[in-house]
């Protein structure tokens, strides 16, 4: 990316532009179809049957009914609408610090918006559910069975609310949790929390919003994660599938839309699967796969991994390297035993990159995991790059704060550096502000 | 418009393609940008900041902050968080026919959705004032002061909530009803609306995303069509402002909006406002006013509803025109003093318009209101030739069923005519399906 003085950064967070920047095919498809026939979907036209016949061919048989929609929120707002339909059940299971979008419905749903709230902001219908993480959760490596202990938890949920007289519509979770933290579900929970699920009546819905197409290198979809015993009931999809323009899908069973259809209320959507969008859809997928850009994520991220992992070794802030393709973690820590965040050293790390022209984000409830989801065109030289900044970055740090030299860290010395950083904080906050890319 | 096998079609229905299908200075500039930089609204981006003072500076002076987003849902939705978040109230005033968007938080608001589902259906934060139609609704052409007459229904309906313990959070109404039929609310009627519901602590939101951005000619907006003393609180806007680009916004004062920013809860949306669709937005105003579509709009508008006052002198399937620039309605009727809607029939000429290449659609609670909202660059010819093309199927119609002849028909004849147009309606409808554009 270039800023508006012509400053060359290096994108390490910008997962909406997927196949890269501007790419010339993509644009190339969108300016032909704009030339010959952009309108709304009361009209049909090849391009949608085209692009949903390519979409659902990567996903597994069954689900193969296509929703055109514009952002990820519209997907899962109507993932709800067809989960709620399907059996007339209301409730909503989600995770932990789940985010799945900005619309009321969702909202309601996200307990990383609700909970900025305040207390009491979590609706009756809402089951937060933990979220399962193996290095901050309730249960961690060290626990033999992760999966189906957390698994478990979302039993103890449902048993708790039929005792209440509620009825669950869905369990929803992004594939991966990205604002939530970089969470990696340990395999083998979405099978049995599926299974629970659906004994409940509800639908098992699967937010790839931020995870799919591709990202994670062998598979197409991040929920192949879990293993080939385990498909969705719908799948939503959305910031990557247009390469930065408005464009989103919900694929569902053709049972579950013959239900959401038996309701007797149309659904229509402007701009959804109009020819320009489809048009873009078909053209990300072509560079996809052409590029081999799959194969790309599973190279650069497997060495990126590899060169975090040295980081770890050497830098006391770095708790925890997690990822998979080019979907990666590092969770910074004050302290190694007690996985304390290390919330304003995290910012701190993320300014100082930024005057190094790289651009990274820290997110989860902490803020204080650093969140690589780079174009998918992201190369070995820019992961080699990107490292090497920031094992300098830490090296200064630590040495600033005398972290380096004490691996057990008293209470003291531990609000000296909190002092320390909150003055880092403010400073490159303003400055951040007054020159955002 | 031209079918996969280069067939030329009329369109007069797309407001989508505002100011014509595939512009060129609106292509050019969303090619241009996408060669550029196209990524999500975490980037600030010049773009951005030169739409939204384009923009507001088409609105009255208050109405002074915009936020970008990707579709009319997305608008109405925000519109109603930013409403409910002013005084912290819930209840929302939304007129009888009304539509406002596809998510679930709309679909409450929308008894032309929700009214599909059934009795029962309406939510008890939901209050349904009369349509302020003076053709169809409570309140005629024949009453004194139906601006008032209507503004004291919702009057009623508020002091009854709050007889109840409710709250008004807003009011909502498209400027004019467009999926409601085609309904120009009295002038006046705005004025009072927001004056009852501001004293209960709500707030006007004038839902513009089908009927801004000049259709009605003589003003940008139609909410001006109540007069310069009429000021919205929000005002919501979408299917225009792209020429088919999926692109919304909701513009609001800065009193709302810092209400909103103090809730705590940041809003953030992924691909609303990003340059490319700001740039296509730019475009579309400055054809707009480089190519005079406004003026277009009074002109071809004017001379339109001239033609179909015309054709109401001559056929009794004609009720009621009614329209202001480019957006125009034909009420068809069984029968004119009962205003009996004549849906069969209305759907019968939707069809035979089809077969002559010209796309029109009918719409309202008894789908029997042709419904005119072409793009802006209609012309003359095109008014001219839609017109006489109705006209010669009204005739072929009427002559058919006798209905030329007998001015006071029985019910038996209308019994007779129904048939007759099932018929009509279940062998075109087949063929429509099979051969749709």
């Amino acid at each position: 990316m270039f800023d508006d003085k012509g400053e060359k950064y290096l994108d390490c967070i910008n997962n909406v532009a997927h196949v890269g920047h501007s790419h010339p095919h993509v644009i190339k498809a969108a300016t032909k179809q704009m030339e010959l026939l952009n309108t709304n979907s009361r009209f049909l036209h090849d391009n949608l049957v085209q692009y949903a016949q390519r979409l659902t061919a990567t996903l597994p048989e069954k689900l193969s009914v296509c929703y055109f929609v514009n952002s990820g929120s519209e997907a899962n707002d109507l993932a709800l609408r067809l989960a709620r339909q399907y059996h007339g059940h209301q409730d909503v299971i989600t995770l932990e610090n789940a985010y799945h979008g900005h619309v009321t419905s969702l909202i309601d749903i996200s307990p990383y918006k609700f909970n900025q709230l305040g207390k009491d902001s979590k609706k009756e219908f809402v089951h937060v559910a933990p979220s399962p993480d193996i290095y901050r959760g309730k249960y961690r490596e060290d626990h033999p069975d992760p999966a189906s202990a957390y698994a478990e938890e979302v039993k103890k949920i449902i048993e708790e609310a039929q005792k209440n007289g509620r009825k669950i519509a869905a369990f929803i979770a992004e594939s991966m949790q990205s604002c939530g933290g970089q969470v990696i579900p340990p395999v083998g929970y979405f099978q049995k929390v599926a299974e629970y699920v659906r004994a409940a009546g509800g639908l098992f819905i699967a937010d790839e919003v931020q995870v799919g197409f591709g990202r994670v290198g062998k598979h197409f979809w991040a929920f192949q994660l879990q293993g080939e015993d385990f498909v969705p009931d719908i799948v939503t999809m959305g910031k990557p599938i247009g390469n930065g323009h408005p464009m989103s899908c919900v694929v569902t069973t053709r049972e579950i839309a013959e239900s959401f259809g038996a309701s007797g209320m149309e659904y229509f959507n402007t701009f959804g699967g109009n020819p320009v969008s489809c048009a873009i859809g078909l053209a990300v997928l072509e560079v996809i796969e052409k590029e081999d850009l799959q194969g790309n994520a599973t190279r650069v991220g497997n060495y990126l991994l590899e060169l975090l992992a040295e980081q770890k070794e050497k830098h006391p802030l770095v708790g925890d390297i997690r990822g998979v393709g080019l979907f990666v973690g590092v969770d910074l820590v004050k302290d190694q035993q007690k996985r304390t965040p290390a919330t304003a050293e995290a910012l701190h790390l993320i300014y100082k990159l930024k005057e190094h022209q790289i651009l990274l984000s820290a997110d989860g409830p902490h803020r204080n995991i650093l969140k690589f989801k780079p174009p998918m065109c992201f190369t070995m030289e820019d992961a080699k790059h990107v490292v090497e900044t920031i094992d300098a970055l830490l090296t200064e740090m630590e040495e600033a704060t005398g972290m380096k030299t004490e691996n057990n860290v008293s209470t003291n010395a531990q609000c000296k550096r909190k002092v320390c950083f909150e003055f880092f904080f403010n400073s490159y906050s303003d400055r951040c502000l007054a020159n955002q890319v």
